[in-house]
């Protein structure tokens, strides 16, 4: 390709096409000149969040994933179940951009001030498209990393950071003391845990097996609770109880869990009750589910009264809800600690064109507590 | 029993005992002398509510009922699960009144003039107890009815007529336009019907059977699906579509009505979507979980995006929520219009001691359409 334009690169597109076939592939496009008051960002890194493989990879069956081509030039594609289809709709035949975080460098800017003050520094971009080696951007969506911070350091400063954030907010602006975490021991249950332990806040652990129980002790956790043990049930009411947590931040979404913090809640909740009442108790318990890292169908035994609620819960309208000037605040404190309370670890850093191996998906894709990969949109780029 | 106290009577009392077994019996009580700002109820009519039935038998399995001795004296028994005593922990041991609402006469007074202006008054009452011969209650819970009522007409003046006000009031209130109920075919649904007829309200009613169907048509219902129908899932979105509904009240609970409605409304609004996104319409769904006509545990596919809600709802907590004047301007409603809007349809009216019988329970326990029952709490009482 000729590369006469300093803006032009690669970019990671997925495609469904209407007959069910997953398309990823990586495609050559010039970002825009910037406007008066955008940039032009050299993407440096890019985590592959949970939220980015939704858009990734869609309802693909990942037994199916097969890969034709070489280099930055592969195709790789996979099969979309029929019965998965319908959920796939608004999508279908849309070449569509993935990534929505990441950090680089300030390559040129918009004529405003406060854009060409941002030129050759090192920011973080939360917008999308984040899988291209240049973006274009708004000056403001810029958060401008401390004196130091490599573009790995920055490339998670949104995503994970502001979801563990809101999450304490909404505990906060809801009413309630404490809160439950599940999967708990990912990159964003870490972050959690160090916030809740500076801010003084009591936290339900929730994980999976026996080592994240460690993992998160050795971290200063106080309340553990692994679903794998056969006391679950009563380890989670004995610390709900010890804590006073009605609200829940699930990541999992599919099975029993949201309805067994609920349990739970109510468990904890009646063994200080006065009185009974047949509707149970008449503090409000709340579970919301963030993420889908069990895509089974969600599933609940209504013993827990009528005080309760469960829900979607998104970042980005939660920022919207609360406003800029919240939100603002928010960003700020984890520019202020990105090396401490908002450290992320990756288990690897792969270029586009690795991003597109089934080997590579194979890691990436499990999901598992320390397996977040960062995608280097400008490694092993060769100058055309 | 002696009864030198005009204000003693029986009383349908329900007991589960540590070990189990539930216990229907009557006791012998003298309802309180009324305070300066009470009044005594003869009871003459009460509704048996599936929200009475909740605390009548609790989580007993109906197919253990027994009764040993008769009339007045009789006790009827049933077993409860193992594992469903957990959730009846908060009860075990106390011999519970039943009965939510009723009406009767006024046949004593405390010396206040509002309580005095009540002596002789055909009352509704909500307050509990009221499978009770006498009940002594503050005078400001009575409504009283319009002249000529009688108390079989006004004992279901509250449950049913202020929850199916307060579901339109709560779609009002939480920025919806329109509303989906389920099990739309109960007395509620029927007086639901009426209320968003007279008030140009669009409501898609869901029921499970053909017959149903033809029922609500009659009365004047536009959209009306049955979940038995194969083209269910079709006639609901396309209802959804119409309405623009995004609010919905489920009285069944279980199952996978719950999230086929929020499947439904995701879809409806997709429809007309600009532009794909991964995290589904940002219009917020909401299905409130009033009932629980299916015990069966709650199932669902998280395919309806992240904007939704579910949540149990419940008629006291929502009163207590708008206050005591915009509770009122809904009973004065249903005063003004008991005969209409909120008339309530009885396919019996048994005693007391009828009510303890296995055969009766087997009716008036089934929570059919058409089958709802009255207890007349001062019928087939021979003076001691």
């Amino acid at each position: 390709m000729s590369n006469d334009n300093p803006r032009r690169g690669l970019q990671l597109r997925s495609l469904i096409k209407p007959d069910g076939e997953l398309e990823l592939s990586l495609v050559s496009v010039d970002a825009p000149a910037p406007a008066p008051d955008e940039v032009v960002v050299r993407i440096e890194a890019a985590p592959i969040n949970p939220s980015d493989m939704g858009l990734l990879f869609g309802a693909a069956d990942m037994d199916t994933l097969r890969s034709t081509g070489s280099g930055t030039g592969a195709v790789t594609t996979a099969r979309v179940p029929e019965r998965a289809m319908r959920a796939m709709a608004g999508r279908l035949g849309q070449s569509l951009p993935v990534g929505n975080e990441g950090a680089g460098v300030v390559i040129d800017t918009g004529t405003s001030a406060a854009a060409q003050a941002l030129l050759g520094k090192t920011v973080a971009v939360l917008g999308g498209a984040m899988y291209s080696q240049y973006r274009t951007i708004k000056d403001e969506q810029c958060l401008v990393l401390p004196p130091g911070a490599t573009p790995a350091e920055g490339a998670s400063c949104f995503v994970n950071p502001l979801t563990a954030l809101g999450m304490v907010e909404t505990m906060r602006r809801e009413g309630h003391k404490a809160l439950v975490h599940t999967a708990a021991a990912s990159n964003l249950g870490q972050m959690l845990n160090r916030i809740c332990i500076h801010d003084g806040i009591a936290l339900v652990n929730i994980v999976r097996k026996p080592e994240q129980v460690a993992l998160l002790r050795a971290a200063g956790a106080k309340h553990v609770c692994s679903s794998a043990s056969p006391t679950f049930i009563e380890d989670l009411i004995q610390a709900l109880v010890d804590t006073g947590a009605t609200i829940a931040f699930d990541a999992t979404g599919g099975g029993k869990l949201a309805g067994q913090i609920l349990t739970g809640m109510e468990a904890a909740l009646n063994r200080s009750a006065k009185e009974y009442s047949r509707y149970g108790s008449s503090t409000h318990k709340q579970v919301y589910l963030y993420g889908g890292l069990d895509t089974s169908p969600t599933e609940f035994t209504r013993n827990f009264g009528m005080a309760w609620g469960m829900g979607g819960w998104l970042l980005t309208p939660f920022l919207q809800r609360i406003g800029p000037h919240a939100t603002q605040a928010l960003k700020q404190r984890v520019a202020d600690e990105l090396k401490t309370t908002f450290a992320s670890r990756y288990s690897a850093e792969i270029s586009l064109a690795e991003a597109l191996q089934p080997e590579a998906i194979a890691r990436y894709g499990q999901r598992a507590t320390g397996a977040k990969v960062l995608i280097h949109p400008n490694k092993d780029i060769a100058a055309a």
